[in-house]
């Protein structure tokens, strides 16, 4: 038996992970689970794991650390009830000394107590809440991924994880940039302000037609290009440093939180403190 | 020579450090170092280091990280320029076992290759913004310590660290709670928006005029008392969780960044990427 997308689109995150879990929807996670956040995940060595989290924090733009896991325990605990990490993501990629060796839909069976799990937020906050605001995003109504570059801004290194910064690239209508800028930098766990508006060659792009990963989209008379902090620049930093094993999420196949997308922080019980 | 505090009042962040370096400051720096992020300094061996960043990560509130240096490399290179952990900070507290065992104003001669540098943000971040919005705070311009309080909100533990959270209070006119609120929610790296509003004993707190740290602030009529996530918060942990060796700023005695206190995050390089 197997769940649709569309079947799940009304479905709460809960629902959703226990589909996920049960192996009966593999999809990817774009448009459901609706008003929670999600996130990217990598899960890596405990001897990688402090230069992974201060990596993170140096690039918060990219990196926005919404979780980590306790050494060995696959529970999210601060993210969501009952969050396993081995089961609850609809897709996996594992890597072996930094190259892609397999996709995967459970990791129970390579699951193992010197891992440690990472959540990082995603795009799709922000791009739900510049929907609301009347904005259209081309990929999203086109059916398509988001296109995404190789910038030539450097991340801010530590240990052996370093690189470019990979950008995704939404086109916005020249007089309403300020409003976009605004918006974003609303949701610092899900890369925030744009790190560039305008010119692609600023920042190493010379051709918007051919992206790195994604579609490339039209640019319509009167927009601009507009550059955000991606997801996938931690996975650029994984590969660059070589681990034995790494483990993420299948692009677009993201974990569903039960924290709320407007949440102060991603932790569920200080989420409960702080309205009084 | 001594340098007073009124001599560096207009001084920037880099002259105030140097002061400080050279032993001619060691006072606080309370209203010093305008406009740059200040922060309270947590130093404890690498073996500790990643579950106190857990820690920190699952109570952003109270703990939310600025900065982090390499294990054993004392400068906080996404801070500021030159900023040397062991000389830049005017007063720091030493713990040996959890126990405050003395307060230096250099910890060169006690750095080692395996510590690492945390630095949180702190809450006079904040109180600057309110006060530009027009409220007055009572322990500045009385010239006293804001009152703290043990509440009774658990903190999310992270391996030896747990605790309940310290909690400073401020008096606010009833009418002008909600500006406060969405105030200093503005500031995540400096506390955010309040923990409580109102009845102390729904957080734990039997007598407003017998804070556990800090000084005892009026209640004036029409004005209701609002509580903020405290810095104090994981020196609390610190010294619940008996390490061998930790060092910690003196309260008070804050380290002053280069970062602007309204930068979107604090992270030199990509401060200067994010303007477009």
């Amino acid at each position: 038996m197997t769940d649709s997308y569309q079947q799940l689109q009304s479905a709460d995150a809960a629902t959703l992970r226990r589909a996920i879990r049960s192996g009966t929807y593999t999809g990817h996670t774009a448009g459901l689970g609706r008003g929670c956040l999600q996130a990217n995940i990598v899960i890596l060595p405990e001897s990688a794991a402090l230069d992974f989290m201060r990596y993170c924090q140096r690039n918060p733009k990219p990196c926005p650390i919404t979780g980590v896991s306790d050494t060995g325990n696959p529970m999210m605990q601060t993210m969501g009830h009952d969050i396993d990490i081995r089961t609850d993501v609809s897709a996996y990629n594992v890597y072996i000394d930094g190259k892609l060796d397999r996709s995967l839909t459970s990791i129970s069976d390579i699951w193992r107590d010197d891992l440690v799990a990472f959540a990082l937020g995603c795009s799709f906050t922000f791009e739900n809440a510049l929907q609301q605001s009347g904005f259209s995003i081309w990929h999203i109504d086109a059916n398509k991924t988001v296109p995404m570059f190789r910038s030539s801004i450097d991340t801010v290194p530590a240990g052996p994880f370093s690189g470019k910064m990979v950008v995704s690239m939404r086109t916005v209508p020249e007089a309403r940039v300020d409003e976009v800028v605004a918006i974003s930098r609303r949701y610092p766990l899900a890369h925030g302000a744009p790190v560039h508006v305008g010119d692609p060659s600023a920042i190493g792009i010379a051709d918007l037609s051919r992206p790195d990963w994604g579609d490339a989209a039209p640019l319509s008379a009167g927009h601009v290009p507009v550059f955000w902090a991606c997801g996938v620049t931690p996975q650029v930093a994984i590969e660059a440093a070589r681990l034995p094993l790494c483990i993420t999420h299948k692009p677009g196949h993201m974990l569903v939180s039960d924290i709320p997308e407007d949440a102060e922080n991603p932790i569920l019980s200080s989420n409960s403190n702080h309205k009084s």
